[in-house]
């Protein structure tokens, strides 16, 4: 029974949608972390600790963060430790974990790119990592090559405004079958907090050629640079708000604000924090709006929870969790409301990493739809609710308040090539979810019918809703 | 299989306690949204657009709502559009709603009422817009003859304290097979931030026949107009507490705050509204508990989230969503407590639109219980909760925290005449959640004694809680 | 069915799980609230209602709470009724309450104690209360005999730092098949709201023999503490953190906060009690972690909802609930993330009485794990979340976030010694967790392994995580 074919799927409707319509469509990724640079280079791994766990202090630190609570010390985790003792403390530390996704996902890793079908255990630890490493010598598989296998349609890697995206441009002028799309994430245009600042600021002065000193200015340099996304593909953003709260300002406090933090201020109040941020929403929710983008916000997150930690590894290296922002949605409709007053609110993806906010998110942005298919969405299960109950959570909660069929669906979110399972995974849960509904008698026993609702959320949906291939 | 018999019931002590002992009991509708006026004429809805989605711009938001989010124009769901072109776009709707309660439940609505047993697709909308409509041409239904039809004994609108209970009137001097009863709905006496407050106490004053220029005059007015509605047969009130805080204050305070909303203010701070708040629900608790009624408490909810629909459409047209509050339950121990201190704590029914409130409401209310068998209760699921696993996760908390044997149940809060099949989708989600328990072993395999719990939640103890029949 | 050998237990790897590895494993109750005193003097009590429901105002409040809800009159509560008559006013509230785990418990608690299995109903009451009471009267039916009985190997008293702890030091000397260990719970040393503090401070200054007259004196005062519990066997500590806000402060600040306590003030800001809490838990990790302790933090809890109940009738009688306390886990993450800075972070086991703190907590304690095996844990469902729904939710989340095989498991929580079956039902729960990963391909159906992770979650990881027995 262990991760046989019919892994998560425990009705017959079940079995049927996932292998006749969802496992072979391919996919649309269309939120990860890769690096276009790794994808363009091809980078070849040597060993299955670099292409799996790390590579020179880059991986999965969803894995990294389960090694930690075994109580493995940080030289196999993230340090110089040897790669095999790094693999075989990985592989003690999935001995633990029945019941994380990550047990699941990995074994499903080693099955689908590498045909190895044996449990993560001490005892086949050995035989793993010889016949994993076989494999990662060959040309077969580089990341691009990973990519193919997986059927990946479109990569949307996650860019900062100021990025001259020249690896995109490169990898548009191969012919690979797939494309590599730049998303816009431009958190750092409104963070004026962060004592560099006033050097983020010169830089996109630069790469927008507009000389940043009013608030207008730096509406202008934030729509020039859009558009050069744009140019390149893009035809989604990214805003990660670990909080956020509706704060209207004046041009003028606006002005100040900046001009304060070009001059390395750091001391704002919540309030000026809150305009600021408000402001520059306002603003891109324009942009986006008038290119016919998607916004996509990502919101209540805790990062770098560990002072000791970020100083001495870093950032996006696991020390991360659920924000438990006050009255976060409360705060969103204020947002959401003003755009649609203005008339530039984009179409929107809404993910909270907290799922305490879901039901709230996604009925309040019922009150924001209209004039287009599923203008607002509910995003999927986002990073630590990428679980079996997790996933089944989101489906519930979007499919009570709003238009299942309508959904975008699965994304990867993930800074390593061996992640793409995880939409086979999405795809068993959506699998299941709408065969109990069958055995409950709430949907129809018209395969017709289903299988476009499961093509629908797999893959076509995400095709036409964002336009990457329009 | 689909909206069989059996729907909702997987498991044989399900479908034999359903069938047996839940379908066929009466329905009290103890809050709903139904207009009196309407009952009272009796009125012939001319098709199914008009009885089913929206006659004059009266109708069933909770499906406006799902029409926007598939980007239908709004001429076609409150606007001057086709009723047939309406009628196909919610059809088309539906289309992409499954998992969707609305999508059941409008099932539910064709079979139950009309003996539509298609499913609504495009294939089958002509024909089900003839048959249906064949139907609404005869007397059978009207609103007198559709309460009849489902089995309906009393009906609870939702009332002002200014209302002159004509209609209810009115209607207790037919021979119905169903009474109408008012609710006291006093949400407008403690609103001093809004505009036209002093318009407001004005009518009060009327209506009582007290003049209204102290806050011991607004305690006076009030407890005057519950007395009323209880010689109009009310013993029922619910307030509507988007949020709630509770703070202490003076009666000379109380004087001050509500000398200046008559004189049109409306620049309250929070802990103004706080205290003039706390200080109308402390008097009206002891006033319902006098007459021994129940107070519902209805809370957490954002409404008119978008200011341009509320500009265009107006309220209660499907522009609100759940809220989050800060620390609910908190705020409502501090209320229950003080009116538990005083002697006036009455018979009260706590329902929060957000479901991660309930475990917080349904333990705070348990401190305070004694002397009445269930004096406090946690409302079901309300609103946006009312799905398959909202409700199964409300008896679950009623259950796990209190004695669920003693639960009133299900009412309908719809502005439509064609909900009551909601009241079969709850009795199916108790005796499935009653089922799933006897196959866990957790209670007894006695049909004697479980076909009591079932009438009692189905039927009786609203019956006996609420006396309307006394 | 009901409460048969499989209860709870609904698929046939459960069945082998449970019965095969998780039924007959010792328990080691590492948080209760029994009382030494009563252990040591092995207290015969006269008949069922004093042993399971009331013996001189003390007693199981989880069963108050319910009788209340079903209207019974206080003196059947607490007050000075007939122990018969109470005891069938408890027997007429389990009739009303199906899905309770009351219900379950109170009928395992009957069947495991007493071979018992009749149900709890009006029909059977006076069957129960001879058959039970004819025991009762037995020297079988003593403490030390209930305990041996059920296997515990250690009991954990909850004890305040300034306790003799002579009853534990006297029952060590005994020769029983079991241990009683003090749990450090130093809540009273950080509450300088209380208007008692002072005379606190002057029981803990005697206790310690350390005069207190500055923070530095607290602290030297709880650290001697601390080393006199890690004498006598104790080897766990306890924080009462009903809210919790981290904030820093200066050692100057603490004196004068404390000098003021000292001197009767209680008019405390928000911010300086947040200091001093801070402060205070900031030294007793330090000393925690000097001895190779666990920390235990119980959050969000609202106590003492009912003035009128607190006044009538006490404290800890039935009259609390879940808090609901803004951004917990952000506080608690700067209070983690200072004490790994200082080096001071002990292994600390994170409670929450409200479930939608569970994930926040979760995530959050990952990224402060390290060098121990699994540092932090999630602490099991605690309170009122000790229901099937709450323990399956806890054992997913703890599975999802982290490493469910290092999990400490169950404890009791309760003031009756009766209760030992709740360890029972938390490894049904366990094994019907682990048979439907089973049954969904989840995890390998490897019996070897499986049974360690049970064995380990049911006994083996709290023997060797707490080191009671080292």
């Amino acid at each position: 029974m262990f991760l046989d074919e019919n892994f998560l799927l425990t009705n017959e409707w079940a079995k049927k949608l996932f292998h006749a319509y969802a496992k072979d469509e391919p996919i649309i990724d269309y939120h990860c972390h890769l690096e276009p640079t790794v994808i363009f280079e091809n980078k070849q791994y040597g060993n299955l600790t670099r292409l799996w766990l790390n590579d020179e202090g880059i991986g999965d630190h969803y894995k990294w963060r389960l090694m930690r609570a075994n109580g493995v010390d940080e030289s196999l985790v993230t340090g110089d430790g040897d790669d095999y003792e790094k693999f075989l403390a990985f592989v003690k530390t999935m001995e633990k974990a029945p019941g994380n996704p990550i047990y699941e996902w990995s074994h499903l890793e080693l099955r689908r790119y590498f045909d190895i079908d044996l449990t993560i255990n001490t005892a086949n630890a050995e035989k793993i990592w010889e016949l994993a490493n076989a494999k990662i010598k060959t040309d077969a598989y580089r990341p691009k090559e990973l990519l193919e296998m997986m059927q990946v349609k479109a990569v949307c890697t996650t860019d900062d405004p100021v990025d001259t995206l020249e690896y995109h441009t490169a990898l548009a002028k191969e012919n690979n079958s797939f494309k590599v799309l730049p998303t816009f994430r431009p958190d750092n245009a409104w963070m004026i907090e962060v004592p560099t600042y006033s050097n983020y600021i010169a830089r996109l002065s630069a790469a927008s050629g507009v000389s940043i000193k009013t608030f207008a200015d730096l509406k202008a340099a934030l729509s020039n640079r859009v558009a050069y996304f744009h140019e390149k593909g893009g035809r989604l953003a990214d805003q990660g708000l670990n909080t956020y709260f509706y704060k209207a300002a004046q041009e003028a406090e606006l002005d100040d604000l900046l001009t304060r933090a070009l001059s390395g201020a750091t001391d704002f109040t919540s309030t000026e924090l809150a305009q600021f941020s408000t402001a520059v929403q306002l603003h891109l929710m324009a942009a986006y709006n008038e290119h016919n983008w998607t916004m996509q916000m990502h919101m209540n997150a805790l990062r770098n929870n560990s002072t000791k930690t970020q100083r001495e590894i870093g950032i996006n290296v696991g020390g991360d969790s659920m924000g438990d922002q006050v009255s976060l949605a409360s705060q969103v409709v204020a947002l959401l409301a003003q755009a649609e007053e203005l008339g530039i609110l984009p179409k929107t993806i809404l993910y909270s990493l907290n799922p305490n906010d879901w039901l709230p998110l996604a009925t309040a942005m019922q009150s924001f739809q209209g004039g287009v298919v599923q203008k607002l969405q509910l995003g999927c299960a986002w990073w630590f609710n990428d679980t079996f109950d997790g996933m089944k959570e989101q489906l519930t909660t979007m499919a009570s308040q709003s238009l299942l069929a309508n959904f975008t669906g699965m994304l990867t979110d993930s800074r390593s090539f061996l992640s793409y399972p995880r939409h086979e995974y999405f795809r068993r849960v959506l699998c299941q979810v709408l065969g109990e509904w069958l055995e409950q008698g709430r949907i129809p026993t018209d395969e017709a019918y289903l299988s476009q609702i499961v093509k629908a959320i797999s893959y076509e949906n995400a095709y036409h809703y964002f336009g990457f291939f329009d």
